[in-house]
């Protein structure tokens, strides 16, 4: 790996998400940034100085540069399918931001774009590529515990008061927290119950009147090896869940209780009341508010979407930020996890390991696309109040 | 209250559910123990000894002391019917223990039973006496945070593997973690959703072929108010979500992590592979390994029944052993509870009010009838992998 040339990556979107994986690129010599797109002129300008790269104001543009390898996709939910066909056409490999998309069908196409143009696909970051929950596969793998049959996943944060764009409290453009976050939770729970989803039962909460799209759900999830899931989800910026994963926050950060209520703060603000998309893009690359990430620190732990617990037949398995418990018959013990070098170094694993040695990711697009299944049938179950099937990979266009 | 006779009451069953109520028994003046009645007897001549009061080997006779004022039945679940009607047709009031019963047929009975004698009919210790949960209900009835919305409940506990009588490890005559821990939970989970639970919907766990019934359960519960509750159960004795309840245990103590796998070590020795059930009577009232309640030493916190969120339209609230928290928009508080002066007192104020101010009961016959017709209602619903409703006091019969 040492003495090869580092993947050139394109970015399209360099917003809030893109903010949390500079750290990453910034740090992990497999790849480096090559060149971007944003229709925003800061951000575009925040790169030049930032990388003396070029960049271009359409993703069409940043596609056709030949030195670009891969794009990382980090534009809003609704331009992935858009920018992935292009990326493919462009014969070039994809890393998209969950949801993969808002539709099954644009997720169809997203596949076989790329499957037709032979570029790898890989749907991230994702929590589902956090460590803690790989390790807590590897220990359910190994046999010890036997079968997974129950899992018990919940986060509550205040996901709902961080600065939106409009589309982001519209439901039907996308918006809230099952496209947003049931993308991580469903994810992780997959990954941890080893088998595919088949039913769904979900219920929304949408309580307050001036975020008009869903805050919260808890939802029940079957899986074919007879596996249940249980997922509760707020964001309503109330009980903060970190604490029962030691107040380490979602990002690694170690969090400080006294900082309740900050997101809600924030908003009030009057300067901010009239146009919260100004404030996203003011407080994000490039914008005036823009604190670049402190790097070389220490990461205290790895990311994590929250407490988790799988149990098997003869034991159950917590991952937490540092350290994954595993509960036998006859002892509680800790597998401590190393701190993380590079943050989110997981996504560049995958990615290094499709393009570089053509390996199959876990986060494919079939992979993905089953995700968003089981979210579309969350929102489709808790309004019409019955089960909804899900098929996983199975039906997946190939 | 302090110049009038304490309540006389009478003991049906002196085993654990009797040495739980034991130290509120002894230490709650409101009340004095005058008799008792035990097939077992180490067990009557333990009380003989413990109380110089009158011992008979029959509920019958037992009902019949003419200086028995109210029945404390905590016999099996299987008899909870048969010794409440026997308790009303001799005018005795009665204190029957969780699972009201095993049907709702006998439920029917008992109630009709107690109001056709014109005694109190209160079924508990449940849960959801305990004055965090009261607390709780308190808080939100001042309406501050709006209607609730959603609950998360989950207990992870040894229960299953607690020394057990043959018919608790056969659901078919009550056993299993639906008829004794749901009936806690979803009695807690009632009181604070505040309104009647129309429809069910439940997974079960039974992953231990040695211990043939359910030891777990995930479970959704829709209320007519618009709430929904995710509740889930796990006795496998792995994961503690005393952890999460600043280790303090369900009967208010202080619990040491390091005794990890106490109640699975105790049931492999192998005096006691043989005879369980002998185990079990060993270690309860007059047995030879019994110890008697430490008096008078402090009491850490109040009892309680796992890590619990109720979610509101403007904020969470969450029960704890010491004191509910309470998150709103803006701050996030802590409302402390006084330590308990004497365990379970709730249960003796519900008790002594019903009694001697005429006030009707809250864990009454129609209360309790509602919660194990959820609890059925989950078993079938696991059984037939569909919603099942429910329809709480209204269908009982008056
Ligand atoms: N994995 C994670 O942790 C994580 C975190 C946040 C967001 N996301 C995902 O990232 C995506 C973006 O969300 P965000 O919060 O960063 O939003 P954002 O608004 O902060 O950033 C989006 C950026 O894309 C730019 N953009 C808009 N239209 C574009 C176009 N046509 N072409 C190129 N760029 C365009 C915007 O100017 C902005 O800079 C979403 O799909 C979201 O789900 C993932
Ligand atoms: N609220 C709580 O915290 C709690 C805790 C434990 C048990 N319980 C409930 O209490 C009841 C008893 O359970 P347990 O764990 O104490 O069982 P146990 O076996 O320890 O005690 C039952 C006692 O009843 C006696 N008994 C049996 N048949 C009898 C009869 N016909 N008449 C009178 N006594 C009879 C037994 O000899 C024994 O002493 C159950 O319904 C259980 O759900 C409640």
């Amino acid at each position: 790996m040492t003495d090869r040339e580092p993947l050139h990556i394109g970015v399209a979107g360099l917003g809030r998400a893109f903010t949390l994986m500079l750290p990453t690129f910034l740090q992990d010599r497999r790849i480096r940034l090559v060149a971007a797109c944003d229709p925003r002129e800061a951000a575009r300008a925040q790169f030049v100085r930032d990388f003396a790269a070029p960049v271009y104001d359409s993703v069409e543009a940043l596609a056709a540069d030949p030195s670009v390898q891969a794009l990382y996709l980090a534009s809003p939910h609704q331009f992935h399918a858009e920018h992935t066909k292009l990326a493919a056409r462009h014969g070039k490999h994809v890393l998209v931001e969950k949801p993969m998309a808002l539709t099954l069908q644009e997720c169809d196409e997203m596949i076989e774009a790329c499957e037709q143009a032979e570029v790898s696909l890989i749907v991230g970051h994702c929590h589902s590529f956090d460590t803690p929950y790989l390790a807590a596969r590897r220990i359910i793998d190994s046999g010890e515990l036997g079968d997974v049959r129950m899992i018990q996943s919940m986060n509550y944060t205040d996901f709902l008061y961080r600065p939106r764009r409009p589309e982001e409290l519209r439901t039907e453009e996308g918006g809230g927290v099952v496209f947003s976050q049931a993308a991580h939770q469903v994810d992780v729970v997959r990954l941890l119950a080893g088998s595919r989803a088949v039913r769904v039962r979900a219920v929304l909460g949408q309580w307050d009147p001036a975020r008009p799209t869903e805050g919260a759900y808890t939802a029940l999830l079957w899986f074919e090896n007879g596996a249940c899931a249980a997922l509760t989800y707020s964001g309503y910026g109330h009980f903060d869940s970190d604490e029962w994963c030691g107040w380490i926050g979602e990002m690694g950060n170690a969090k400080n209780p006294a900082d309740y209520g900050q997101a809600r703060r924030r908003l009030r603000d009057p300067r901010w009341l009239a146009d919260e998309a100004r404030l996203k893009a003011e407080a994000t690359y490039g914008g005036p508010a823009y604190k670049p990430p402190m790097l070389g620190g220490p990461t205290p732990a790895h990311q994590h979407f929250g407490p988790l617990i799988v149990s098997c037949e003869r034991g159950d398995v917590r991952p937490q930020p540092d350290a994954v418990w595993v509960y036998g018959d006859n002892e509680r013990r800790q597998v401590p996890l190393a701190s993380p070098s590079v943050p989110r170094f997981e996504v560049i694993d995958e990615l290094v390991a499709a393009v570089e040695q053509g390996r199959t990711p876990l986060h494919d697009g079939h992979w993905a696309r089953a995700t968003l299944e089981i979210c579309l049938a969350m929102l489709q179950s808790a309004c019409e109040r019955r089960d909804v099937e899900v098929f996983g990979r199975e039906t997946t266009v190939r």
